[in-house]
């Protein structure tokens, strides 16, 4: 699981967020902080949770789940306030597959670890 | 995991939402996309995972997870803005046992894949 | 998973949140409805996932899953209306350590199951 540090502007689609450090790394994981990118070293289901918190400083909170270049599932708020805007997936991944987050829009609440991106193996293949 | 189609109007309690696509089946699985019904095969425990994404058209959202006929868990937001309402359960089902969501009010966001419904098989009986 | 009862006025962080009925209890789990406290007795990885509804009765809430003393991860939302707060997280414990809840601010629905808490062991050491 990796918190999300204050993204600052990461703006356009395609563009892993950084985290900012890491409650647990499970075996086999293959987690970059820097980028934020999962990549799979053991083909299996994965399940992936991912929770950010709209700051007030935007409009909208638009927020991606991406498999390599598509997108799974997302998460999306216009509120004029903090809000919280969360999403799942179980996912299939090959050897190789990334999974990252994108969004577009401001997240608040980093020093209240309250944007996160977790997942985990379920199933080897 | 079934990406939900724009459901209409599905108004009432106890109508399943019919789903658009499924991103990933896992084995043993029984999930009728047309009425967005799954039916157990396998006892055992289960996660299940939804997110929905509030149409401003609408007052309000309520989205209820069922096993059977009851609500296990729901959420609701009365957001007069696009909004995220998700929720999760760990359930335990008997083959036969039927999970779904039901729900009132609008959702948005389907082509932008903000509303899911996700399940996976924790431990066999 | 333990569906929250009204919890009044639970306030001041470091107090768990009692809990009203349990739909699923996993082998090995040791859940105390009185206190809303999970006590790992098996060592391993666990996943975690909450959702609670903000009630219009209060200007903001804020959820906190701890382990032991520390916050994990939050949601918080200032929302003036109903509005649901979601979020996860994947932890390692061992024997011994506690995961709980504390929130500031007043939650509501809790007689249509809009408030929860569930969590199981992933992994064991």
């Amino acid at each position: 699981m990796g918190e999300r540090g204050a993204p600052g502007d990461p703006g356009a689609d395609g563009i892993g967020l950084p985290g900012k450090h890491t409650a647990t790394l499970l075996p086999g994981t293959s987690f970059e902080l820097e980028t934020g990118t999962f990549t799979c070293s053991v083909s299996g289901t994965f399940v992936f949770m991912f929770s950010m918190n709209k700051s007030s400083s935007s409009s909208s909170l638009y927020v991606q789940l991406r498999k390599n270049d598509d997108v799974v599932v997302s998460g999306y708020s216009r509120a004029s306030h903090y809000e919280q805007v969360s999403g799942s997936a179980v996912l299939f991944l090959q050897q190789g597959d990334t999974v990252y987050l994108t969004m577009s829009g401001n997240v608040g609440g980093a020093a209240n670890h309250a944007t996160s991106f977790s997942g985990f193996l379920l199933y080897p293949e």
